[in-house]
């Protein structure tokens, strides 16, 4: 285990890095241009932007949602904006109308608390009498959460208080509100978010009522007795008057606390179950809170011990049955999350496909996190995942444009196509807030854990032109580390050091699950000077780096693939890849298309690469070419009277060879269409 | 169009058919000599038999379910009972302990009607003031059909009116209460049953207001503002003070009528959707009511001319979209019905496979309905389908054990195996009812539509011993037919018609749509004498049956076929059929496979059959071998590090030949074992 500053958040370090030219500065540069603003004008447009005066809003008045109003979330659109838009400044330098924005929107924010701290628009304005009433369905300490997350941004980068103050005032009065106490409520949020808010505020400001909040929130977390004898979500509903059989329509039954991870207590939980965003959110705050307690800055009780293992067993849950190859969770859409194991349909006429944008983003702050406890490439391999495919799919090449859900097939009632915005807003926000602090992500860096102060690490994530520099331990100065690549469009990166004499730099660098050759290190080799691989990384220890100032990496063949899913998932596709990038096919370059290429089998064959610079879009990417034989079995229904058939008379349905032309999935629906669209191919 | 007799129903001319031996009458024997007594004892045992004292039982105290407590059926399963049991009285001659259950309960039943007409368990016992204020959940109409449906069974075997006279006072009341008149209530049924009882009592009994009644509730269906402007759930829901988001967790969501086929008129619906059973009863009402009409007997309204289309798209998206290969429909648990096109998972752990055994009875009854004024092998073919498979799945060999839903394949969480009886006991009494009026599903008889009336016709829809006996039209006399044949086991089966001179009798013999070659006719051809084929019937007209009165039919080849499912529902598999039984793998044969045979794969390769009596159970059956490969995927999982994997790396899991040994799907569960079974095997 290596020991990263205990405030070593992306959110954080990010500024440790810069960018160089690559696929993700095209992005960071189009949401600095572009993005930031136009959310800027719909938070204006919608009436958000003004929802901290307080005043009356139409929309208050709709009634057409419940339990969850259409405004409820307005206090996280704007602090997440927030949060997104501080990141940007950070990186991109002064924009005038962005700056103004965001002080004028600290002002309202200041102006709308209360007189013992109480910050929420909602509580305030709508229902007054209520605060607390409905923690389950509400999303207050889940907008708290985002308020103190925009306060951590908005405090790194102006240097002032004056959006910290009022939030470490409102942590105060939930943490004297919820607890262990007599007087105290024994709840805690239906939609997790504010408890890795809350250490993240601990860790960055040492504020120790943040972090006994968020381990109360953790620990009473699905206590099946927790509020006079009841489960807390049991007893608040009691409270309110509410039948037990009204509930959400996202749950598929009621009390199917499941929704929200409050079935059980964190560590019986083995399973990623329910919505999937929460679900992330949830598990995100438990990593920090087992790193926290190794790196021995906080100790964990008897029983929070089996968190780690709990976590492990969701993660693995996770991974090998409910993530698509795109690294999308969640394939059911009445409750925006997991379903049963394998049940992954790539689209929803056959039966599902969410995949949030949020929890892809989640996925990969979970992957960091356990990142910083646990340094396996199986963490990294699928926070890239998620990054080039998952995510990177959700927004539009101009960056005005988003998807909520990822579905890997279209069809006519979904098809492949961009929003400007959702009512639920969560989505488009979150993306810019991720590749604001991006540079987080790339690498983890500090002094190795238990060793001299002058021992250092750098432990390198994702690939791309970036170049990190950073104070090494023991005050001697600074070390860079330079990336040079064409990752992911090719195979090879160059990387150059800099380090004060004495820094003891040890280099971990991951080696993706999917290349198909050993890595090749030049100069050097395994065995020589020190250099071992573990857990997914090449590791050039000091003896290496020491040497070696300037050297390479090589993942070898970037050829196309061919994937598959597992077959209990009773999908039998196949995908192509390329690097970490997975491909799709969509109408914009297959003309023909007209029925969602559910009639197109594919075998494992060739496959032609091809360089291309797309014009509307000034988009560049590897175009590839495979054959694929369309048979159309739409007729088919009509010819079969009994439900089921000779499988020989299948040789009756005309076939067509097509030349099928594939796309990364992160560049779907950029360029018009018919919005016909999918990853994965019949297996012929 | 021919033209049976206004009440040519299985229910009334079952005892025109004398079953000789077979595998149906094997399980006739078992219903009427083991069934309907445990079937009494259960009855007896649970408080069921009492209830119609209308004494308080400590089960009306159970709160566990909501809106549906444990007992709302009570009534229902004493009427089916009744039913079925007088089916087996007609058939198989006197039984002292049923003719005094059955005399019993008729007497109990008497005594609950209230004054007023009323007569109903729940709202005379448990809730006195609620009648008729939640029809949408809570049966009140349906237990009134099914009384009606004793009642007419009990009528015409006991020659008296001891049944038939409350329940007429009591379809009196309905009448008076529900109807379009400003003081009339404009409801109809949450779970439709009582139309197709209404329609049967009208054409038995003359009796003019179940017609009117069944023809209301059928046209109000659906109608979005029928009570004060208003959708009547609606409506009712706000008359009772629920919260709108208060609804039964079979429902997806608020307001979700689809579960009752309510969503919209009848006229507008051109899919099956929601619960399986209500789908087809409805159906079967609706299918009766077009007989009606085109038989001249009755005649619709302008706006009630589309039904038949409606009937139609119902039919075809049911058959070809989401119909089981073993004539299972309803792939969704939480509602017991339909998922979209193309759901149709084999198992729980797969995502879905519900197949209730009602529902599969239902679509028997649907399609028996059609075929009154659509002559069409296509209905026919589902109706063997689901007896032979779907239906007869769900009793054991031994009539004492029942399954009620029918998956088509077996998971640790759901194993194949059966129970005893079931706290919602519909589909006992149902397989009960269905067996027992079993011979008037087996062919259609009567007067030649718009001929002379000497001019007669027996339409064969199954193969089976049995000999039918009816007075031919006119009065001159009797008209035999006799089947014999080792159908389904062979191809062949041969007729003995007997008929009075003059009789001008025309013969419409089905053929299978899965017969691989011609059907055979012996002595004659086609073209010859008149024999001619139509909608995939064989026609033998009076020119032929004049001329031949012993003459025999070969369907042709009944080796084994393997039949898949439609593509696009995800299912790539093969089944084994043979005839029209379908068949499935299960552990008692294969006693090696733990895994639920989720890991074989089969390729249509060639398969052996073998005639074998079981010794346990005394069954005689075809036994099916072939070929399997057994690669066990479980061990992939642990080695994906990611969601997906090279294609070719598939190789490296371990692959072993194996036999597998098929047996009928209708016989799984029988002879003990592990509770592994499955139809579909992987496609290799």
């Amino acid at each position: 285990m290596t020991t990263p500053n205990p405030n070593h958040y992306p959110q954080t370090t990010f500024t440790s890095t810069a960018f160089g030219p690559s696929l993700l500065t095209d992005r960071r540069k189009t949401i600095a241009k572009t993005t930031i603003h136009t959310q800027l004008d719909k938070l204006k447009n919608t009436g958000r932007y003004d929802c901290f005066k307080l005043q009356w809003h139409p929309t208050y008045e709709d009634h057409s949602m419940w339990p969850v109003p259409l405004h409820l979330f307005w206090d996280s659109d704007i602090a997440k904006w927030i949060e997104g838009a501080v990141y940007f400044l950070a990186s991109f330098g002064h924009d005038e109308e962005v700056d103004n924005a965001i002080q004028e929107l600290v002002e309202m924010i200041r102006g709308a608390q209360q007189e013992d701290g109480y910050l929420n628009v909602h509580y305030t304005v709508v229902e007054k009498a209520k605060r607390w009433s409905n923690l389950r369905d509400m999303h207050e300490l889940y907008n708290a959460g985002h308020l103190i997350e925009a306060a951590l941004a908005h405090h790194s980068y102006y240097k002032n208080n004056r959006l910290m103050e009022p939030v470490v005032r409102y942590v105060s009065l939930i943490h004297k509100t919820f607890g262990p106490g007599n007087d105290q409520v024994h709840g805690y949020p239906g939609h997790p978010e504010i408890e890795l808010a809350l250490l993240r505020l601990y860790a960055e400001t040492g504020n120790e009522e943040a972090y006994s909040l968020a381990h109360y929130f953790l620990s009473e977390r699905g206590n099946p007795k927790g509020q006079d004898g009841k489960h807390y979500y049991d007893w608040e509903r009691e409270q309110r008057g509410e039948h037990e059989y009204l509930c959400p329509s996202t749950y598929p039954r009621p009390g199917w606390y499941e929704y929200c991870q409050a079935h059980r207590p964190i560590q019986e939980q083995d399973t990623v179950e329910g919505h999937s965003v929460r679900q992330m959110y949830l598990l995100t705050a438990v990593a920090d809170m087992i790193y926290l307690s190794e790196s021995s800055k906080k100790s964990l009780a008897e029983g929070e011990k089996p968190w780690k293992q709990a976590l492990y067993k969701c993660w693995d849950n996770m991974v090998s049955r409910k993530m698509y190859l795109t690294g999308g969770i969640g394939s059911v859409k009445q409750w925006e999350g997991f379903g049963i194991d394998y049940h992954l349909p790539q689209s929803s006429d056959e039966g599902g496909c969410y995949a949030e944008t949020c929890a892809a983003i989640a996925a990969m702050m979970l992957a960091e996190r356990i990142l910083k406890f646990d340094l396996n490439a199986r963490f990294a391999d699928v926070m890239e995942l998620c990054l080039y495919n998952a995510v990177m799919t959700a927004m539009s090449t101009d960056g005005k444009a988003f998807t909520y859900t990822n579905q890997l097939g279209s069809s006519e009632a979904d098809k492949s196509v961009r929003e400007d915005w959702f009512w639920c807003a969560c989505c488009p926000p979150n993306v810019t807030r991720l590749f604001g602090c991006l540079g987080g992500y790339v690498w983890h860096y500090g002094q190795e854990e238990k060793t001299a102060s002058s021992d250092t690490y750098i432990n390198v994530h994702l690939f791309t032109n970036a170049r990190l520099e950073f104070p090494v331990p023991g005050g001697k100065g600074k070390a860079t580390l330079e990336q040079k690549t064409e990752y992911p469009g090719e195979s090879k990166v160059s990387f150059a050091l800099d380090a004060p004499e004495g820094t003891n730099l040890t280099l971990r660098l991951r080696m993706p699950s999917w290349c198909k050759s050993e890595t090749g290190l030049s100069p050097g080799k395994l065995g020589q000077d020190g250099v071992s691989t573990k857990s997914g990384y090449l590791v050039l220890p000091p003896s290496y780096t020491s040497k070696n100032k300037r050297f390479s990496l090589d993942f070898g063949n970037f050829s196309p693939r061919w994937i598959s899913p597992h077959p209990y998932t009773g999908q039998r596709t196949l995908s192509l890849a390329r690097g970490p990038i997975v491909y799709c096919v969509e109408d914009a370059d297959n003309a023909w298309e007209s029925n969602h290429f559910k009639d197109i089998l594919v075998k494992p064959g060739d496959v032609a690469e091809e360089q291309v610079k797309d014009e509307k879009t000034g988009e560049t990417y590897v175009k590839l070419k495979a054959k694929g034989l369309k048979r159309d079995m739409r007729s088919w229904e009509a010819s079969s009277l009994a439900p089921g058939w000779d499988d020989v008379q299948k040789a009756d349905v005309a076939e067509e060879e097509k030349e099928l032309i594939f796309v990364p999935y992160y560049f779907r629906a950029n360029r018009g269409g018919k919005g016909n669209m999918r990853v994965g191919l019949q297996k012929a």
